[in-house]
């Protein structure tokens, strides 16, 4: 949690159409090109928050998505509700191999525990309660300390709202601070999930790939109270019915058309430092890559013979080969482009702007300085701990968590630091509760067992003595004693079962002290020194924040200067993006290009039958048989399944509801293509495309294939 | 020969720009269209066969090709004269591995035995002739063999010119003859060409494909007496001076550009009857590429270990690779288009107008019946003889060539059948010394077992006594004793010897009957039934020849009735075909188009180190060092390789010459893309795209790459 609220959300430059993520109350400023782009709505309707049609848009927590029907229905991503079909798959009955669709509401089942639908009621400028005087004048960890306080004293006052989950993002590098105020919904039940062979047809193969056709859209319903309060799963519970919901477009949609994204795109980094962003491309994600293909390895060859191992594993290794494919996808863009060079020139010419007034000097030079060496600072440590960072086995992770939690329980509400409150506390329920459907025994030992060889490899002098000692880890230890010794851990924990997590989860620090379980005890005897190391980096962070918002402060003054308006980079709140759906006159190949639409065509093209391309037998007949029903398209002479548009967006975005200049549903955000991912830190419109599920798709295989006549006739269209 | 003489060449519609393959003396019919399609040219110089530019255009049988120095030099495909390489290549000297650049006329190697040069001298209408008064009232053999003697008169008329070969073709159907002299240049040398890694970069896999990055090109040099006579290979010859030469662009081609191809394609089949078409793509082609694809196995595994005879079973590998996926191509787009449905309504309506009329009764109704009735009889046929057809030993064919020459020979010449004349011979003498370099004893006896079993797998009662008794064969053999029947004919047949082949080429007919050699014996045993059935082939081909030129003079007044302007089908004559530069809007998959150009990008993305992605290294560092040098296009931001038009070729338009509109070199036509190739039957704009190497990649591989300085100097480019 500290994290993220100091963390930087930075700015970018707005010139250029299509770019930018804007924030809903920054709309009016860019009204005329909305209008112009082929906005019809009012641009300042879409300020509005509880109104149509930003009421219906909502956050699932890293993905959105959005109300179709006054019954509570949410549209989003079949990748989005990807946990809670494999939380009601059994190998018995394999939902994520076959789809789910209930029949009617008592068939709807629980979405995988912690799944939440936070629907935004409020956003407010509270900089100057987060950053106020007294904390103005502070450094260091005293200043992270004071802006915690501050921060969580402001959330406090928010959530006696009951029902609503309240939280304060930093915008513009740490400049300013919003207060987030969201109706948040705990009963959420899956509706409807097309089979995998739709909802992820192409696999990690297709993954960032043109030409597309996945059908990655599926179905929740929100549950209240029978008083319409925000509640745990009842069966008392009934639909919550929205204020607001989109309506699903029936109009043509057509190369060049206006489309907009409502959504809750996750993190931009197009203005960082050329230091962090060499630092990213030559060490942390080279880094990453080899180890997450490293960890697929390892699940596919622990989960090979055993099924019910492999549906527990399904939902990370569907994480892992996104977040590879994502970064390589990066490294391979980074390599053709001048995106250093660039930044090195970039961050020289705002040098020699602060370095031309005395004024801007005494503004700004300092902290231009300081921000480099703190930065430096915190890349060595990084590295320095690079392998004993990721050498904590899963379950000590737990155990650590847990005691954390049990100290900071000791302290009065208020006093705790933040994400170890009271507020916090279902989420931590959900996770223990969870953990038993995402674990196995053999494939975490594996794990370990990667983890720390590549730990134990680091010289002696250079590793961690006391995480050594806790964990019983010595110098040259062979493979097979190194086996033994995790084999041993396992033997000598209970963490594995619920109760003894949920049991944890209400005990004292002393009970921690007195266990006997393996984890437990290297939990309480790491824990000093994860305190003082937490301390350590508060210290630096406290201090990057001040200089960081500063360097900030100054390229916004230079940027301004040079004409150029700005937009907050992404941070995880809702925002509105339009561009226009677009082809691209470059393809994959040299040689070829991207039409704007794909069709039925392609998934027959693909379907193998098996895996990745597995379509259902039911849908290729359906397109055999050319029974495209009210989804025809002349042009395309097929249904169209996926699009580009130049839409920008990225992670968090997925599930969001594009719409067509009248604000009707036409399709759902759920990937970018491979080089366009590197927009995260650059943006370029030359190659920046969003691929998008087509709404006539996801109706045709609705009524056509899966038969769910129930759900159209719910979103009005039978 | 005889075959080619009665085959039919038949007509097409020429509403569609770009569509037609046009005769030369045609062009100023369609004048308009060419100068608004943006010919600079005046286009009745393109009439004008020793004039420029037409007089710069060659064929190499079976490849077209182009004058492009004053000393002869000639540009056409790499594949065109691949079998050259091959046949200059060792295991010692590969230079299909390396590629072959002679510093000076003196280094320039003999091509393959048989390969010519013809350029074209005179084309003159000669239908009065073929089928005088006398020959138009006869029928069956009758009328075969009377057109085979007014062909050889016109022949041997026209060769009295020496160093010159003459033809008649058929157009039309058969309703008209066109005879065609040409300058025959025997002594044809290897000048120039990159390595396989360039000339057939993508080999197999891209063939027919999009996006392709294929170097195909090379230089032949024709040689002529010191008296600038046609002349056999001497040391004493000198290079030919053609009257005219072929001049490569300098300047811009962009998409949207003029082009014209100039060049010989072979055949086409837009106009053949319905039941033809049925015959061909539910029988024929696939019947073929089951063949083809199960010799291409026993090749590859034939020659695994041996080098020398991979090398020799090179050109016949790339032929059946080629002519495979030709056959496929079609066949697949044959299964997506209404071809046989659209030639059943055409046909039908063809026949209501014949009917429709007392007049077009009398004059065509009788022969659109018997055609139907005719070719019927003849598919049977083709049907029964299958797999005997295919049975007969590649040294049995020689026999029965060599046998069926000694007992022509016996005649005087002009009585002789056509093909058989004293003007043929250079052609079997070059075809018995290039057989070693093509012939190896244990493939061969590879495909005679497949060819043979297949053939003994027909019913005992349906297959051919003559020939089983000729060859030894039995019912019910064992694999084991056909193999080793088959190993006893190669221990018992001296045909491999060259020595032997050349012996037999000048031998008596009894010398045949005399000798022990089994194919020799077989070949004097099957003969007597080799006459009959072409005594009864010839008499249904004069029937088809009589019913078809008939058929087709129908079709022909009904479409002129339609107000349609007709061409004829190509039949390996001189042509002229123009297009613009374009892409496609819809690619090899669903979601993807093509770009007219591809570039050297797309060589890095493919290059692969080995195999058919073998560029040379020396490519690939050019590339990487952007040493591009005036062949860089700034909108590509590379140099251009390849490019797609909507030119109208076929096979036999390999090495054609892609002029602009000043009639300037601007690249060479080598392939189509697959779906393009049922234009062969069926002429479709949307998906028709001929492939072109761009003289930009030639100039910039030749300079950059090969060094080939000296001819670069000769093209006068520097």
């Amino acid at each position: 949690m500290k994290k993220s609220l100091i963390a930087l959300a930075l700015i970018s430059t707005s010139a250029l159409a299509d770019e930018g993520m804007w924030m809903p109350q920054q709309l009016p400023e860019i009204a005329d090109q909305l209008k112009a782009a082929g906005l019809e709505l009012d641009p300042s309707a879409l300020t509005k928050l509880t109104e149509f049609p930003m009421g219906a848009v909502v956050s699932l927590g890293g993905c959105s998505a959005s109300f179709v029907s006054p019954q509570g229905l949410v549209v989003t991503n079949h990748h989005c509700v990807y946990n809670s079909i494999a939380y009601n798959s059994t190998p018995e009955n394999d939902l994520l191999a076959n789809g789910f669709l209930a029949a009617e509401l008592s068939d709807e089942v629980s979405a995988a525990p912690g799944s939440r639908i936070f629907v935004t009621k409020a956003v407010e400028n509270v900089t100057d309660q987060v950053i106020d005087a007294a904390t103005a004048k502070l450094t260091g960890k005293a200043r992270v300390d004071a802006i915690e306080n501050n921060y969580k004293a402001i959330v406090a006052a928010c959530e006696e709202d009951a029902g609503h989950r309240c939280s304060v993002s930093s915008f513009y590098g740490g400049l300013e601070y919003y207060l987030i105020k969201q109706l948040e919904i705990k009963d959420v039940r899956l509706v409807h999930a097309p089979a995998e062979g739709v909802g992820k047809f192409g696999g990690d193969t297709d993954n960032w790939m043109w030409p597309r056709h996945t059908g990655d859209y599926s179905f929740y319903r929100a549950y209240v109270s029978p008083e319409g309060e925000s509640a745990e799963y009842s069966e008392d519970n009934v639909p919550y019915q929205p204020d607001h919901f989109l309506k699903i477009s029936q109009e043509a949609l057509n190369e060049g058309d206006f489309v907009m994204a409502l959504g809750y795109p996750g993190r931009t980094n197009r203005h960082r430092l050329p230091s962090e962003v060499q630092d990213t491309f030559e060490w942390s994600y080279p880094n990453t890559v080899q180890r997450f293909r490293d960890n697929l390895d390892i699940i596919a060859e622990q989960t090979a013979e055993d099924k019910d191992a492999e549906l527990k594993y399904a939902s990370r290794v569907a994480g892992l080969n996104n977040y590879m494919k994502n970064r390589q996808g990066m490294l391979d863009s980074f390599a053709d482009s001048d995106l250093l060079e660039r930044k090195q020139a970039e961050h020289k010419a705002l040098t020699a702007w602060v370095n031309s007034s005395a004024e801007n000097r005494a503004a700004y030079a300092d902290d231009l300085k300081a921000i480099e060496t703190l930065l430096a600072e915190r890349h060595d440590e990084a590295r320095e701990n690079y392998y004993r960072s990721l050498a904590t086995p899963r379950l000590l992770g737990v155990a650590q968590a847990l005691y954390k939690l049990s100290q900071e329980q000791t302290k009065p509400d208020a006093e705790r630091e933040v994400g170890y409150q009271e507020r916090d506390l279902p989420r931590y329920k959900a996770y223990m509760a969870g953990l038993d459907r995402s674990f196995d025994v053999t494939v975490e030992q594996a794990m370990d067992f990667y983890n720390l060889k590549n730990y134990l490899a680091v010289p002696a002098e250079q590793r961690d003595a006391t995480f050594d000692k806790a964990l019983g880890l010595k110098n040259d230890m062979s493979d097979a004693e190194l086996r033994a010794l995790i084999a041993k851990w396992y033997d000598n924990t209970s963490l594995t079962e619920l109760a003894t997590r949920n049991e944890l989860l209400a005990a004292k620090p002393s009970q921690f002290s007195d266990s006997n379980d393996v984890f437990v005890s290297a939990a309480v005897a790491l824990f000093p020194q994860q305190q003082a190391e937490q301390d350590e980096d508060e210290e630096l962070s406290g201090k990057i924040q001040q200089a960081y918002a500063n360097y900030m402060k100054a390229k916004i003054a230079y940027m301004h200067e040079q004409g150029q308006a700005v937009y907050p980079d992404a941070n995880s709140t809702l925002r509105v993006t339009y561009g226009t759906v677009t082809g691209r006159d470059h393809g994959t190949y040299d040689g070829t290009a991207w039409t704007a639409f794909t069709t039925l065509r392609g998934i027959e093209e693909k379907a193998t039958g098996e895996g990745e391309f597995n379509a259902p037998q039911a849908q290729l007949d359906a397109i055999a048989a050319k029974d495209y029903g009210d989804y025809y398209v002349d042009d395309l002479n097929s249904v169209p399944v996926n699009f580009l548009a130049t839409l920008d967006i990225t992670g968090g975005n997925s599930g969001s509801a594009v719409l067509n200049g009248k604000a009707e549903l036409i399709g759902l955000a759920f990937d970018g293509t491979l080089d366009s991912i590197i927009s995260d830190w650059d943006f370029n419109i030359d190659n920046t495309r969003s691929i998008q599920v087509d709404s006539r798709f996801m109706l045709w295989q609705m009524e056509k294939v899966d038969g769910a006549d129930n759900l159209l006739k719910e979103l009005g269209l039978q």
